[in-house]
């Protein structure tokens, strides 16, 4: 086979997988983003947990890896509990290949200060979504970290 | 064009896409890191930043987004300056898609603590790998954090 060849094949098979890509992975990241703002800002860890694949693994900031689904909806409950409110995620950038896509994202948030005042805060994180057999976008990676404190 | 086509077609492209990934990016990736520890435990930031696409961005755990390479090595050269030495990184899996790979690593390092003398660290990250026009993989975007301290 030539290159030539090859190029066409790679092509014609663009094309013939393109329909079953009508919604792209940026538009259902930022609608599974949606729920997850909502969850996290109603108190919700389970809601949280449920963008997250069976498989996830989170890495935050300051804390050790935590595996799976059930152990990251305890995470968030952990983050919940300490009083941490009013997340904005903000997708800066996605880019997609076959059934892995990652996201760049923005994020702000409130957290207790010292006098228990909420304190702004900000950041940013990186996160490795995989479309499930049923062809929904879930987080599979999840890693984030502060910008510096204001 | 019936689905058992596309199948064929995909399943064609598949293999003739197959020997230009003779070496996997699982290799390649940690090869470039031993590189990366290499310049980095030798103080050479301009080595560190030959690993970084041209295009590339890091977000630095209580830092702000650092974009592109030339800025990239700036940034090393600040940590390098600030006494971070002995750097291990540990590749604990890699997943790859066309030219887009992810790679998640843990990683152990000495930073200056309160009276100067190296304090042991480990962390985190996320790295997605781009493969560039002549087949080398560069880091794209590149996020990591901090375990607790220790």
């Amino acid at each position: 086979m030539t290159l030539k060849d090859c190029m066409l094949v790679v092509a014609i098979t663009a094309l013939c997988l393109g329909p079953a890509n009508a919604q792209s992975a940026k538009d259902a990241i930022e609608a599974s983003n949606a729920e997850f703002m909502k969850s996290m800002n109603s108190k919700n860890a389970a809601g949280i947990a449920s963008s997250y694949a069976e498989d996830a693994v989170a890495l935050p900031p300051n804390g050790m890896r935590v595996d799976r689904r059930e152990n990251i909806q305890k995470f968030w409950q952990g983050i919940i509990d300490y009083g941490v409110s009013d997340l904005k995620l903000n997708t800066v950038e996605v880019e997609e290949r076959g059934d892995l896509a990652f996201e760049l994202s923005s994020f702000t948030y409130k957290v207790p200060g010292k006098d228990s005042k909420p304190v702004d805060a900000s950041g940013k994180a990186i996160v490795i979504w995989k479309k499930a057999q049923n062809g929904n976008w879930q987080i599979y990676r999840d890693i984030w970290n502060d910008d510096p404190a204001k």
